[in-house]
């Protein structure tokens, strides 16, 4: 659930008029998202999103994060474009918080992933990449591969409650993974987080990509291990191979991929499995009992990260030699 | 929060396509109300809300509601008309509950209550309460006077963990309830829950009542002390008279009130405290911690059960002699 700031309707009938928008008709908080308080916003003109921005984002990425909406929508990758005040400005505050109204994108996300949905995925990526290659402003990812030993320090003592013997294993883990992160992969703006509530799709086709605020600087292809990861495993955590082929390979259709990058694929996808295992068992063991979020399983990552570990090569993914 | 249950696209699709509609365009999990999973959903003919009704919803209670809906909407109230299939029912399932589509209401609920709705709520009140007579269905109120002690037995081994000597002091104030409830009173349909997040305004104008999932048959009066309650108290707990007065001349305008009722109003408005303070206890204690709902204040209504109580007469509310 997603909202944590209640706003009057005086303020925001002020905070839309500031853009432009006409009377405002509606306001209904949005179930969805967990990092800040969302708002389907109707006004005669249609209808937008209004986010305000909590304190789990930091006030000093919002730029970033708008910037990414607005080059990406510029280039017409198919996602929410800030809307902006007379004085170009699109950030705001409304009940003490930063905020910003947002067009509303069509589409539903899919709660069955079907195969057509991750050959969309893989295509949409791949251009999302791509129109990212001129945003000139850089990010650095928190919850990449710096990020992991610090997170997982602060979960280890809590972490035999979870499951035995689990932060010794995730040492180890994260010892491999130090050692053998690869180097040198083609990098630039990524999603980092597109998990299947982040993309819309009618009859098939992919519409919209949502939720920028993990988008970072880091490798294309770790965006792609991520996906991999959300995408293509059942709720009975197998992994289908058939879903991996055809997100990578309308991936690759569309940007060219070296070799280096598909041979760093299983690491990247345990790198990823594990930044989720541990920001999930981070969460699992810090949230407070009767917290008002719905805590995720971590060891669904657990078991993911254990299927990585045992491939030998992308060819696991379903890519050809 | 609100979304218990998920549902797929192709299953909202066809379920919206039985009603008439066109093309699913969006659905957006709303984070209001408790009882049940609500999603608004967007079609090329516009906005609506779709409902699946949960566990804690009697399904022989739903043809009810459904009609209490239909019928206030015809005699011109503002609340949302659920629509209907080419065969007439408004019911179907959908993802395994019962569901149905209802109409988008302008307007949005108010989180500062100012006097203005006080007198707008009074007034659509009564005008309810008018267009309700020729209701022909009849629902007990499973939360009026009888419900309370059993719902009281439940809790009251838990309730001293929630402040000492609860349990004894709600005992006592079910005895004076019980021997004292007043008999005779002019009933029909009622809403039962008229809380501010279930009136919708515009410019301070009153443009919709929603949540009709409580409504039943039972004292008019008893729904004008739900009201004094959810309405008219401060969040520092003190009352605020001039709200109370305004919302009781305006439903006494539009609706003639006996004597009889006025003077029950006291001990209507504390037995309304304690019908949400006992269901705010009941939660308080058997929400399991971690379980995905926000727990509201039990003793904020012990505060107004106590203000209710030192009251000696209508008079307190705001009414002339």
């Amino acid at each position: 659930m997603a909202v944590y700031t209640e706003v009057s309707d005086e303020e925001v009938e002020a905070f839309a008029h500031a853009y432009g928008l006409g009377e405002v008709t509606g306001l209904k908080g949005i179930a969805e998202g967990v990092e800040n308080s969302n708002y389907l916003l109707v006004t005669a003109e249609g209808q937008y999103i209004l986010t305000l921005y909590e304190k789990r984002v930091n006030p000093k990425d919002l730029p970033f994060f708008i910037g990414v909406m607005d080059h990406l929508a510029g280039r017409g990758v198919p996602c929410p474009v800030p809307l902006k005040r007379p004085d170009g400005e699109a950030l705001g505050r409304l009940a003490g918080r930063p905020a910003a109204i947002i067009t509303f994108l069509k589409g539903l996300w899919p709660r069955k992933i079907r195969p057509e949905h991750c050959a969309e995925l893989g295509a949409a990526l791949a251009r999302m990449h791509l129109a990212g290659l001129d945003f000139p402003m850089t990010r650095p990812n928190d919850l990449g591969r710096e990020g992991w030993r610090p997170l997982l320090d602060k979960s280890a003592d809590g972490a035999e409650g979870v499951m035995p013997d689990l932060a010794a294993a995730l040492y180890r883990e994260l010892d491999f993974l130090e050692a053998n992160w690869p180097s040198g992969l083609p990098r630039g703006l990524i999603h980092a987080d597109l998990f299947p509530d982040n993309v819309f799709f009618q009859h098939d086709r992919l519409t919209g990509l949502i939720d920028f605020y993990f988008a970072c600087t880091d490798d294309f292809a770790y965006d792609l291990a991520v996906c991999l990861n959300a995408w293509c495993f059942e709720s009975d955590h197998s992994f289908n191979v058939t879903k991996a082929r055809l997100l990578l390979r309308n991936y690759t259709a569309e940007r060219a991929v070296s070799r280096h990058e598909l041979a760093a694929l299983p690491i990247l996808a345990r790198g990823a499995a594990l930044r989720f295992l541990l920001t999930r068992l981070y969460d699992w063991i810090h949230t407070p009992e009767g917290a008002f979020v719905r805590k995720k399983d971590p060891l669904e990552y657990w078991k993911k990260l254990r299927f990585h570990q045992g491939v030998s090569g992308p060819g696991a993914y379903g890519l050809e030699a």
